[in-house]
């Protein structure tokens, strides 16, 4: 039986992302508000007493509410031009996981994830019937809306720039097709004896101008909460499921007698469901409390592993970890017990989006982390 | 780059599986015909210089034919009495992977998934589009039909005997249903003080009677491809994905320099997905040449973790484990090297349906294996 109080002090957390990519400087400052709004948000309802779980949804929601992010409202168009959107949610206490796939026509995806979640949460019903874990696609949405999550027009989750931008990349996409045909006639022709530039080093000029968001909150129980919400690449195939629907991949969250994790990742879908990231970002950082260090071997085998093909490789975690402590020196003192709290944020991409806040905090602390050049990776952290 | 080679000697390998379940003993004899049959049609393949992709999909293809299996034709219906399949590949010299889920109308789920795979040995195409790893519902369709997939009416995938199973099962479901709505109500008149009996601990009678099937195959250049393919669990919600769709947990193929191994799982998915099973057993056995304590320590962690809820925890494997040795005192002697080949199998189920050849095999091998009264979990092996 898990136990009634996971490790952390009577003090909650929430930290948020707005995902790994490039977010161009003009940006920034919108995101920024926006990623704290979050933070506030969720930490609105850990003050009034709520749960990890209410508090992660609720800046979740507030985040699939901006068209500046790459989930719900303003989510990138599939090749088809619709809307179809990843989420799911995580808790660590019971290792509850729920997850929406490709659905359409969801205003909070994170909604849906969390009803699935709700239902792993009670185990199997009546006839010993097992309660999904990842429900996808239409039956997804009926789902859904059984369980009163709100149902809109798939129109209305495309913002005027989610529609200019699935022109452009469409544009570009027949432009470069066309020249591949016209290569490879020549090449029949043998007029071309030179080899075709590889297109798949090239890339939409804004391919990563949003991505993925995503929560990781604590309550005053220290139960955790991870969440992500994604509407996935550019211009995918109707059908697609990414990594912020998978078990394992986008989001986890696990409490032990002695050390809480949360985790929320971002970036390209099949090459972090193919690194498992989330499970493997926590898994080591339950293990070890050199966080920093877990966080660079889980990224550099990220970027040389053989099972992803392709050189740009794309993904931003943020991670939330809480460690009872006998260490008199260190960490926080809340009614008699030491805790050592750390949030850490890192990257591949140029720029990630992220915020934090203690409910000891007066506001939310923001930052868009950005990538030197020359540099493979960003790895930051700071204590709580 | 991954070798031209895999660790394996030019005899090819080929194992398949009709599922972890309950197979009533009238059915055995069709069971091990069906499965056998299914070897041989994989072995012919192989014998020919055809891949492991190509032998193990023939294989897949004549599993999902049948009736008696819960894949493809005959598949377990939804609680809206439609046909829904996962199915998933993985190629163990490049890792690529492709699964479908909660597909409607597709006559081999597996063809689909292998299209998906192929897309992914591809790597990244025109403007850097990422392929897919898992296409879901009516998009995964459309993108099967385009790559010359069967597309079939849904309809045509019911059997008489799905049919009758998924009548059944409604009734007793129905029957659950108000029984558990009377003691609801006798409770809030508190006429019946009695908690009421646990209905989450029943069953159907025959829910275990068909489940997943799968394939490992090995081909002449040492290649492992491995499947799987499954209708799912009666009565499950619509858009349900199961392990069967899920990267590392259905299905897992690694080849290195010196170990190649190969798995194909079957069993209650939701459970399954948690564990991500296939690619538990495979890293284990990869580390370690015992097989078998493997295989009982990741069931023993299945059988115990608090990740699942509920007793009853449904899980059965097919291992291929080829390795290349040193050791001249054992295995085979083929071209001036030496290989240690095993298969194994491993359920908590009651029973498990296996079948195995290698190329210098007359005749397939096949087995209904059993668990014995009072046991929690069969493992048994071959060397080859």
């Amino acid at each position: 039986m898990p136990p009634d109080r996971s490790p952390g002090p009577p003090v909650s957390f929430i930290c948020v992302h707005a995902g790994a990519g490039y977010h161009h400087p003009r940006t920034h400052t919108a995101l920024l508000t926006l990623v704290s709004e979050a933070c506030l948000s969720g930490m609105r309802n850990l003050l009034s007493g709520t749960t990890s779980c209410s508090a992660a949804t609720t800046a979740t929601n507030h985040l699939e509410s901006s068209p500046l992010t790459n989930a719900g409202l303003g989510s990138n168009l599939t090749i088809q031009g619709t809307v179809e959107c990843d989420a799911s949610a995580m808790c660590g206490r019971t290792g509850a996981f729920g997850g929406v796939g490709a659905v359409s026509g969801i205003r909070h995806p994170i909604c849906g994830a969390v009803a699935v979640m709700r239902g792993d949460m009670q185990g199997p019903g009546i006839c010993g019937l097992v309660p999904p874990v990842l429900l996808v696609g239409e039956g997804a949405k009926t789902f859904c809306a059984a369980q009163g999550v709100e149902i809109v027009q798939m129109r209305s989750l495309i913002t005027d720039e989610s529609q200019t931008r699935w022109e452009r990349h469409m544009r570009i996409l027949r432009e470069a097709e066309q020249q591949e045909g016209e290569r490879a006639k020549k090449r029949q022709r043998k007029e071309c004896r030179d080899k075709s530039p590889d297109l798949s080093e090239q890339s939409f000029p804004e391919s990563h101008l949003n991505d993925t968001v995503g929560c990781v909150a604590q309550d005053s129980t220290g139960n955790i909460t991870s969440t992500v919400s994604s509407g996935g690449i550019s211009l995918k195939h109707p059908g697609r499921v990414g990594e912020a629907a998978i078990y394992g991949a986008g989001t986890w969250s696990e409490c032990t007698p002695t050390v809480s994790i949360g985790c929320s990742v971002s970036g390209t879908g099949e090459q972090i469901i193919k690194t498992l990231f989330a499970r493997e970002c926590a898994k080591r950082c339950l293990k070890s409390d050199d966080v920093a260090e877990s966080l660079r071997e889980v990224i550099r085998e990220f970027l040389d592993i053989d099972l992803i093909k392709g050189k740009e490789r794309n993904v931003g975690v943020i991670i939330y970890r809480c460690e009872l402590t006998a260490d008199e020196s260190i960490g926080d003192d809340v009614d008699g017990k030491k805790y050592i709290r750390e949030v850490w944020w890192a990257h591949t991409t140029k720029s990630f989006c992220v915020a934090w806040m203690s409910s000891a905090d007066k506001k939310p602390h923001a930052r868009v982390s950005t990538l030197a050049p020359g540099h493979v990776m960003v790895i930051d952290g700071r204590p709580i």
